[in-house]
């Protein structure tokens, strides 16, 4: 169910003028975008900001795993902890509730995007969490789920401490897709130092999280912020513009491969060749199943969305499309992975 | 002055149901969508292709570089000839006929796009030529353009003639933005002689020339076409599923540098890296005017393109953008510059 909601009922956002006013960022906080009313979830469809706060409501954990699926939340971080809000409401509803159903419904979750890690660890953890305390799912849930919030905030904040350390004043860096709280903290956080830092920011095709999500974010946040589109990162980093870059990672294998938003791969080779510097910023640092790059799964969306831009067709009809939705960046083209515990430096540097 | 015309009374194109079943490519021939109508000017509207055949009709020399600085047309050699029209049309009116009229209008049209060396290398032929014969301004514009035509026709057809025996049978070729007839002449010979072509087109943000003009052209040939947007470029370079890489050039250096439509670095870049050849379509050849890639101008425009999407803002208002709408590929990424008298290999290759 979609509900555009009134600016003067906006539940947590309420109050506020207008989305594109918001501060400090709204992504910034996951529970001020993705929260339960009730036997409810909400969530703020991130397709539409920042022109507007549309809230997504959930019912089920169908209803979740779908707007999972849709786009309505990204991030591997709060994909995660989406889905467990969704285990959440299969836990209260008849039918979906008893051991395999919760199963069923882990199942379901994990599909719905099969590159980031977290999601499928958390519904792992959760499932053990209830065997060993089998009488109230429901409780133990929102038990695990309140840590997981904990423990993530906790991540970003770290992580965003970590990063600060690698700015100096006066840096223009280059970001990519939204890199999580982990960047606007850090940016935060240089700020409170009094260091100038200029963003740029790649608008991410095609479904534009730079522009929409991170630009916005970090504008409003009171720093120079600058879009560009993708194909202009290399420009920008041949010609000395750009001095960092710092991307996120939707999983990074134990040799350093890092999984993260397509087109992550082509700054990071352009980096390279250019002598800048290349951050991950890693949160919880390395998913330990994962050995390589190569045993990372890359999602394969649906070319539909490559063929239309916001509905509109931008190309003849005989035309076909394709959308790996991330791309593996290999350890040698990372300068270092920014984590909550400390800064991994890729030995050998 | 824009009319949108109704598909009965499309002048060339009349009779065709619609600009999606335009066959053989629209912009295969220029003469098909830059003509004179008496004394005007028209100029098929190529932001809105392949959507709807929009007719933009310029009565001056002022009308025509306004055009060009809208993109109305793009591509070095058809902005070349349509500001030659430019001058054309100059050259009829009372007040800009004269010498000094013909002067200012040249500057005028020049300053439009300073990347490209076609347009000033044929406004500054066709004033000597004025200056040899000075009778009749309007008869040597007319047969110095049907001279450019021809031979940028011709340039055309032995660019693709070379080009095409660079292809295998089997081939997946890359593209960005719109390289020109030249590709679409390389295309259809490779289909003439049997070899199975498939063309991944880049969408090519901001204008989406590629998924607007190349996809939509190549997909017209008969060829499968694969869209995908600017970012995942290097993705399907580094597994393999791109066997060459093809674009044009705005303009190339004594020094083998090249100037293109910005992304075109990026993809070189990383073809270097993954061994992929990366062929320019140069068609003239180099100018010998420019000795190298620090001597071209790179065109900067107006960033509120960066900062909508035909219209809709796509981020906040406090955000800025750069949109810089060429970049310089370096030498060394080229592997050989294909042009209408030869493929010139890098020395050392």
């Amino acid at each position: 169910m979609t509900e555009s909601v009134h600016p003067e009922k906006r539940g947590p956002a309420a109050g506020r003028p207008s989305a594109l006013e918001t501060e400090p960022p709204l992504l910034m906080d996951l529970e001020r975008n993705v929260y339960l009313e009730g036997d409810r979830l909400v969530l703020v469809d991130r397709r539409r900001l920042p022109g507007e706060i549309v809230r997504v409501v959930c019912e089920t954990a169908e209803d979740v795993a779908r707007a999972i699926e849709d786009m309505v939340v990204q991030g591997a971080g709060d994909i995660a902890v989406t889905a467990g809000y969704g285990l959440y409401l299969a836990s209260l509803r008849p039918g979906t509730g008893d051991r395999e159903g919760l199963e069923r419904a882990a199942r379901r979750l994990k599909a719905t995007r099969p590159t980031g890690y977290h999601l499928a660890a958390l519904m792992d953890r959760i499932l053990e969490r209830i065997d060993g305390n089998p009488e109230d799912p429901p409780a133990v849930i929102l038990s695990s789920l309140e840590r997981a919030l904990r423990r993530q905030r906790e991540i970003s904040m770290e992580t965003g401490r970590f990063g600060e350390t690698l700015l100096a004043s006066g840096d223009t860096i280059l970001t990519h897709c939204f890199a999580g709280s982990g960047l606007l903290h850090m940016l935060r956080f240089a700020r409170e130092k009094g260091k100038d830092i200029r963003v740029f920011c790649t608008e991410t095709r095609p479904y534009l999280q730079g522009a929409r999500l991170t630009a916005w974010s970090v504008s409003s946040l009171g720093l120079e912020t600058v879009l560009i589109t993708d194909n202009m990162a290399a420009h920008f980093l041949s010609r000395g513009e750009i001095g960092k870059v710092f991307t996120a990672a939707d999983r990074i294998a134990r040799d350093g491969s890092v999984a993260n938003k397509v087109g992550t791969l082509a700054i990071a080779i352009a980096a390279h060749r250019y002598g800048v510097p290349f951050y991950v910023l890693g949160y919880g640092g390395p998913d330990r199943r994962t050995e390589k790059g190569a045993d990372i799964p890359i999602e394969e969306r649906d070319p539909g969305e490559v063929l239309r831009f916001q509905g509109i067709p931008i190309t003849g009809p005989r035309v076909k499309a394709r959308y790996p939705a991330f791309d593996i960046t290999p350890p040698e083209l990372v300068t270092a992975v920014v984590t909550a515990s400390g800064i991994l430096h890729r030995e050998g540097r």
